[in-house]
C-alpha cells in the first residue's frame, strides 16, 4: 500500500472519528431535506423506475400513493413512466433507505447532525414490527394508518421531549455504551433504545417533579439492584425447607463473620471466617490494606444463580472486578460442578444461552476439589466509602459446618 | 449423593424455579417488615453489639442517629450497651442488607413478593454513588440528606409510578433480559436498571398523551436503529472526498444491485450483484425461495464498523441472525483484516474491549484472501413483509471496479 494512500485513509478515518452525531429533532423530509412532493426516494443506487421489481417496485409505488401523487396504482405507474413522480436514490439527498427505503416529501425523518461539521443526515422513523410496513413491499390501509401515526403522533410527541432537552442529545455515546450491552446497532438495537429513552427523559425538563425525582434515582445503574436483591430473597426463600435438602438458601457476611443456611436446616447460619478477595479493582490512592468488611447480604444474589455465579453474563466487569473475559467465563463454568442444576430462566449469551448455574450444593462444595462460590462484591474501605469492587470466595467452613449438620440430623 | 437428597435438592430448586418475584412498592421497614422503632439492622448473622466492628459499628450507629434513637455517638453506643436499642441479622425480617445493610424503621424498603407464595422479602433503596454512604460505614450531614431524600421525594415518586401501573410489575423477565445484556445482577445492573424505568413507564398510565405516543415507540427496541442509522451517516461522510483515499463511505442497495462509493472517488457508484447470505434465520413457513431484496441501505452502519463488522458487540443476535458465539467472534476478527483500523469508542466487551473494526479499505478487500464486508440485514419476504435476519455478504465486484477508479485516476 502506498504511503500517500494510508496517509490518505488515516485522514478519512481520523474525520470519522471526530465526527459527533447528534438528534437535532424530526421534521418532513420536504423540510428537512428539501425532497420535492413528487420525488419517491428508494435504497441504492438510483435507477430508471422499470429497473425496480418486486417488493422494492411495490413500496416506490406505495409511496407515491402514501404521498397522494396518484389515485391508484395503474395511475402512479403511469406517473412514473411519465416522469411526472421522479425516483431517485435516497443518498442522493443525505438520507438512509432501511430496506426499500421509500421516502416520500411528508414523512417525518430523523434530523443528524456532526457537530463537528454541521453536516446533517436523515432517516425515517421505525415502522413498527407490524407485517404492514412500506418498507417491506406493503402498502395496505394498516401500513398507511401506521405511517400517520408515525407523522401524526410519534414524530410530534418525540418533537416535543427533544426540544424540551436542555443539551445536545448525543448520539455516539449511546452508542457506545450499547456496543457493551450486547447491541451492534444494525440487527440489535435494545440497549441503544433503552439508553436513549432515558437520555430523553433525563434531558427533558417539564416532566414534572415526581417523575423527575424518580428518574433522577432511576438514572443511576445500580438502582435495580435492591429489585435484584428482593427478587433473590423471595426467589431463595422459596427453597426453603425441604427436608434432606443440602440447596444453599442464604449467605451473608458481617464484618465478623460469613454465614450460610440451608434448605434441610431452617433458619441456623453456619459461620465461618470471613470471604477472600480472587481479584479486585481498588480506586487510585487505595490499596488492599484499605479494604474493610462492613457486612453483606447482596450475595443473595449468588444464591439464585446470579452475580459472582453467572459472571459470563457481565463480561462489561472486567473492566472493574473481573479482570478478564477467559477469568469470568471459567468462573461461571466452576461453578456448575457445584450447583444442583442450570436455569431455565437466566441465560448466557457468551456460553450459547446455556443457563446459570443454579442451586449452590452444599454436598458438592464439601468436595475435594474445594470449589467455593464466587460472589461479586463492592468493597468498603476503611476511611468509610466504597473504594472498589472485586470477586471474592466464600470459606469453606460453613459448608463443611452446614454438612455435617445435614448428616447427623 | 444419596437420591433423597437428590430429590429434595430439585424440589428445592423447582421451588426457586416457580417462585415468581413482583415489586408491589416501597413502604418504610417499619410498615412493610413491622420492625420496630429501636431495632437496627445490619447484615449477616446475628452478633452481640459489642461484636461489631470499624465500619459496620459505625453504620449501626449511624442507623440509630438517624433514627433519632440517640443525641449523639456515645448516648447510641450507651442505649445499644443497655438493650434500649436492639442490633439484628436483616434477615431474621426477611430484609437483605446491602454492604453494611443498615435498616432502621423510617427507611423506605422495596417490597417485593413471591407470586407463587405470597411471601415477601425486603431491601433498601440505593444511596447513591456518593461517598457519604450510610452502609459504608459513613454517616455524615450528606449521608443523613440524601437518607431523607430517598424517604421523602425517591420513594413516593416511585410508588406514585407503581400505583399508577395496570398490571403486576413482574422482575423476573427484567432480569432474564438483562442477563443477556451484559448484565450479572449483582455487581452489574445497567441493563435491567433502564428495562426497569422503561416498564415503570410504559405501565403507568398518566403519563399525558404526548409522552405515551412517545414510549409506545421508544417501546421498541428498533426504535434507536433509525438513529444509529444517521449518526453512521453523518460519520461516514466526514469521510468522503478525501484525495487517494480507499476507505469505504457508503454502501447500499436496490431489488437489482449493491453498490459502494469511496472517499477518493465521490458521489460514483461501484456496482455489482445483491450480497448473498452466510447465516440466516427464517419465520417458520418460509424458506429461502421466499426471500426477496427490496433495497437496503442500513448497512451505512456497517460502514462506520457497526452492524456485520461488529458481530461479536451482538452476542445476543446468535438466536436470530448469528448462529453461534464462534461464528460471530470470528467474522469481526476477520473484518480486521479489511479495516484500516480499530475505534477508540466502540469496544466489544468479549474481545477483551478491543475496538471494532474501522475504515472497510478498499486495497485490503480484493486482496485474494477474499474477504468482504459482513451486512447484518432484516430479510423481506416476497409476500411483502418481514420474513427474517441474516448475515449478508458484500459482494467482490463492486470493490474491484472501484479499486480500478481509485488506480487509474
Amino acid at each position: 500500500m502506498s504511503s500517500t494512500r494510508a496517509r490518505a485513509n488515516r485522514e478519512a478515518v481520523d474525520a470519522l472519528l471526530a465526527a459527533d452525531p447528534v438528534l437535532l429533532g424530526i421534521e418532513s423530509a420536504q423540510s428537512a431535506m428539501g425532497l420535492p412532493k413528487t420525488t419517491v426516494l428508494t435504497s441504492g443506487p438510483t435507477m430508471p423506475f422499470a429497473a425496480y421489481t418486486g417488493g422494492q417496485r411495490a413500496a416506490i409505488i406505495g409511496g407515491a400513493l402514501y404521498e397522494g401523487l396518484a389515485p391508484d396504482e395503474a395511475a402512479a405507474v403511469a406517473a412514473f413512466d411519465s416522469g411526472a413522480i421522479v425516483v431517485r436514490g435516497c443518498q442522493e439527498f443525505g438520507c438512509v433507505g432501511s430496506l426499500a427505503g421509500v421516502t416520500t416529501a411528508s414523512m417525518p425523518v430523523v434530523v443528524v447532525a456532526n457537530e463537528a461539521t454541521g453536516e446533517r443526515a436523515y432517516c425515517t422513523l421505525y415502522e413498527g414490527d407490524s407485517v404492514d410496513r412500506l418498507n417491506y413491499g406493503s402498502y395496505t390501509a394498516a401500513t398507511r394508518e401506521n405511517l400517520e401515526t408515525l407523522r401524526l403522533q410519534v414524530a410530534p410527541a418525540l418533537n416535543t421531549l427533544i426540544a424540551a432537552q436542555t443539551e445536545p442529545l448525543r448520539l455516539k455515546p449511546i452508542m457506545a455504551r450499547a456496543l457493551t450491552m450486547g447491541d451492534e446497532l444494525h440487527s440489535r438495537n435494545a440497549a441503544a433504545t433503552l439508553l436513549f429513552l432515558r437520555r430523553l427523559l433525563v434531558g427533558a425538563k417539564q416532566l414534572g417533579q415526581e417523575l423527575e425525582y424518580a428518574l433522577d434515582s432511576l438514572c443511576d445503574d445500580y438502582f435495580f439492584l435492591r429489585l435484584s436483591m428482593a427478587a433473590s430473597k423471595v426467589m431463595a426463600n422459596a427453597m426453603c425447607g425441604v427436608a434432606n435438602s443440602s440447596v444453599v438458601t442464604a449467605m451473608a457476611f458481617s464484618c465478623a463473620q460469613f454465614g450460610i443456611q440451608t434448605s434441610g436446616t431452617g433458619d441456623t447460619w453456619f459461620t465461618g471466617p470471613l470471604p477472600t478477595f480472587e481479584d479486585f479493582r481498588l480506586e487510585s490512592g487505595y490499596d488492599a490494606d484499605d479494604i474493610e468488611f462492613m457486612g453483606g447480604e447482596s450475595i443473595i444474589t449468588e444464591v439464585v444463580g446470579l452475580g459472582g455465579i453467572a459472571q459470563a453474563a457481565g463480561l462489561p466487569l472486567q473492566r472493574s472486578s473481573g479482570r478478564s473475559v477467559v477469568r469470568m467465563v471459567a468462573r461461571t463454568t466452576a461453578m456448575y460442578d457445584i450447583t444442583v442444576t442450570e436455569s431455565p430462566d437466566f441465560l448466557i449469551p457468551v456460553l450459547n444461552y446455556r443457563g446459570t448455574p443454579l442451586g449452590l450444593d452444599v454436598e458438592r462444595i464439601i468436595q475435594p476439589t474445594g470449589i467455593t462460590p464466587f460472589l461479586d462484591i463492592g468493597i468498603a474501605g476503611r476511611s468509610g466509602r466504597q473504594i472498589g469492587g472485586g470477586v471474592a470466595r466464600a470459606p469453606r467452613e460453613p459448608f463443611l459446618k452446614a454438612w455435617e449438620a445435614l448428616t447427623t440430623a
